[in-house]
């Protein structure tokens, strides 16, 4: 079964990877507003873990609403969460037959309800997977720690692979490098390198 | 590290303990009242599936008041999640550093809270994992249909492994066979009886 993995580069969604490699043919599936190419990360990443890699475009209307969003309110979760929505039904819309993205029990954002899975899987004939809805984050950080290699830093110093450094690079763009700031303080990102 | 996955012998909790067997010390772990030793099939499909089996005896005290609760009810849901929850506990308590279940997405029964899950590990210093809780139904049974042997049948003839058919015989001889058919309508139960 084809499946297509929601791909930022970081710890979640390399260990959701690994987690479905066993029962899923899996393809790892970076975001992309074509902004940056900060998904070249991701597929240096894919490839060191050794899963087959694309890149899926989001609409530019995706973006201006998402950077929109995150100006009115300050803080990055509601934009976040409406670029993951889209990114997820862009991926179900494609030819897998399986779609799953990295998102951990005790996550705030990205959230999918039941209703939304359910939702996405009826509309487009696709399961919806979440390998780590039932890991907290002790479980996952032992398991990370056990097999993938990590660095760990400043978001500026850190890309992430997928389109969240592209809506910190449009937020800079339409604004200021302090709006910036403003929506992401001290944003602490981690980047996978290898498999342990 | 070592898990203690509470096991049924079906086939979420089967499914559940392939999902893991790559990153956890996994063993199996039945729940038992001494009342009937329907954990001797759980033993049988463990060794078939290649897994460490044990069994942990609950308190009596927890199956009579699920009993009562049943009978008040009118249906097992209730009486049911009290006795997962007890049997958790009890897996818990013992030396596994983490405690799993096949709980599924779609799941009513059992069901536990993201408070309840931090609570338990709070209390225990554990990790508490529901491999499944990210898979639908759907997805399920494809994995289980690539994975498992399984038998499907009524709950009479294919006795489930763990405490649900201790409760139905505690259900008969606390009250009668009615009772059980009024608790448990038309009850379907799966039982794996290897690896495809």
């Amino acid at each position: 079964m084809d499946l297509g993995l929601l791909y930022s580069g970081g710890k979640d969604s390399s260990l959701a990877a690994l987690l479905l490699e066993d029962f899923y043919d899996v393809t790892l599936v970076t975001a992309t507003f074509g902004v940056l190419d900060a998904h070249e990360h991701a597929r240096e990443t894919a490839a060191e873990l050794g899963f087959d890699f694309e890149t899926v475009e989001l609409d530019d209307a995706v973006a201006a609403e998402a950077v929109d969003r995150m100006m009115a309110d300050g803080y990055p979760r509601n934009g976040i969460q409406q670029v993951h929505i889209a990114a997820l039904e862009a991926v179900a819309g494609t030819a897998f037959d399986a779609v799953a993205d990295g998102t951990r029990r005790d996550d705030r954002v990205p959230s999918v309800s039941r209703a939304q899975a359910q939702s996405l899987e009826d509309r487009h004939g696709v399961e919806y997977i979440v390998p780590l809805a039932g890991f907290g984050r002790g479980a996952v950080d032992a398991l990370v720690e056990e097999t993938l290699d990590v660095t760990t830093g400043p978001s500026e110093e850190i890309p992430k692979a997928d389109y969240e450094t592209e809506l910190r690079t449009l937020l800079a763009r339409e604004h200021d490098e302090d709006a910036v700031a403003d929506v992401f303080p001290d944003h602490t990102q981690t980047y996978v390198t290898g498999l342990r």
